[in-house]
């Protein structure tokens, strides 16, 4: 596997694979690698020539007063864990390579990024966008992969993709969980051991609302109610939001009659996590 | 020379042109083509081995009030005028097609597109540059070309190249001028025989400014002053801006002491025309 620390030299090795006639597969990741990438990883290997793996902490991304210093980082291990799921590339650019000096240009899915995660994240979804469309310039796959978890973004990158008219087919992967239901998530191991019990509490109301709905429950409010109440009972939780969402549009429903986003926020102490089911009736 | 009336249709050809090893040149137009167009056709005919000329009157980049409606359009004159000047494709999709029902990604090279022509056009240069990244996604020329005439439009585009690592190459051709020094633009067509006379005026600040710069002027604020007193003789001009500003930024000079764009647009009648001149002292 190479590591390539440098966008120029990424760049000359996606156009001499694209004149191999290889297909490349991108699997954006901010690194401190888990299982829910690797399962990225692990498909992009079956299904294109050249893998490439990027891990760029993309400030951008993050509001003032948000986790960017103290974001996980170790390389050394992210290298290991890629190059044994297969992985031909770690794409690995710095900061100023990757917004130099009178940086200006952003792309932004609007009305898909100021809901959910978006409302009490400014400008958070207008920094992934922007940093997935320089990923796909630079390095230029046929496909991209993403996971459920980051549901949102996974809507907005797709909608950008169409939008932009940019030939990438984008996959988007089931959520990898922990033996007892929490989703995966680089932000897990803020967690101490307390919380991490507590924070079980996002899936547990995700399984009930899951439940109600085969039950035959429509109601959305009454839904997100429930989900609402598991979490409360818990007393490091503090609920961010709770939604119901159409999938295509995020537009909040009242009546879950088609697919629906259910989708959480929820801090756990002070680290917060997201999670969601996607409810067909 | 094909006419495609349709994105799929353009991709289609463009993946194929793309297969058999050929470059494409792209010029993205409005229509309604003049000798300005013109040049940056016959330029991509020498240098491309497909060139496609776009027509597209982009809704986006109109504010309210302005001159969407009433914009010139004559396919079968510029059908023809594409194809003698040595053009492959007329590409010319509809509203439908670029912008469908739930269109919601954007562009903007923000400081760079609140400047000048921005100020007075809020989002002009967002809808510019989102259109022009539309017709990158799907013609993906490998040379883009541009006209002078507009230059914080071709200046913003090459900063989103730069920015988002698109890899395309940017050729900016200078302005066309009738015999008398007019910079060709298809908002000509809207002048009276009077207004066109006075609309020289534009051309005359340019070159009285440009002599005084020769001469030794270094002072912005006097050359600006110059080209204002210049304009302000013709009863039936209206400034709406002069600046005198870096090439690279876009950011306002005080002192001529690198190349600097002295940038104006006027209002003759109700027409708003724009010129510019790039000055080295």
């Amino acid at each position: 596997m190479k590591v390539i620390d440098n966008i120029q030299r990424m760049v000359m090795f996606s156009k001499l694979a694209k004149k191999e006639s290889k297909t490349i597969g991108l699997v954006p990741t901010m690194g401190y690698l888990h299982d829910g990438h690797l399962s990225l990883i692990k498909t992009a290997r079956q299904h294109t020539d050249a893998v490439v793996v990027s891990i760029f902490v993309n400030p951008k991304q993050f509001s003032p007063g948000e986790d960017l210093e103290k974001y996980p980082r170790d390389l050394k291990r992210d290298e290991e864990m890629a190059r044994l799921a297969g992985s031909d590339v770690l794409f690995y650019p710095s900061d100023a390579d990757m917004y130099p000096d009178g940086y200006a240009t952003y792309v932004d899915a609007e009305i898909f990024a100021d809901t959910l995660c978006g409302r009490v994240r400014p400008g958070h979804f207008k920094g992934v966008a922007t940093v997935v469309a320089k990923l796909f310039g630079i390095v230029r796959p046929d496909i991209a992969y993403f996971g459920q978890k980051d549901a949102q973004q996974s809507i907005i990158i797709k909608k950008m993709v169409e939008d932009l008219n940019m030939d990438i087919d984008i996959k988007v992967l089931p959520t990898v969980r922990e033996k007892d239901g929490l989703a995966m998530s680089s932000r897990n191991i803020y967690l101490s051991e307390e919380e991490r019990k507590e924070a079980l509490c996002l899936y547990q109301a995700l399984l009930k609302c899951e439940s109600a709905v085969r039950s035959g429950e429509r109601d959305a409010g009454k839904i997100v109610k429930m989900a609402k109440n598991i979490i409360k009972e818990r007393p490091t939780a503090r609920i961010d939001y709770i939604e119901a969402v159409n999938t295509k549009t995020l537009a909040p429903v009242d009546t879950v009659s088609c697919e629906t986003l259910l989708a959480l926020a929820v801090f756990i102490g002070k680290t917060r996590l997201i999670d969601n089911a996607i409810i067909n009736p």
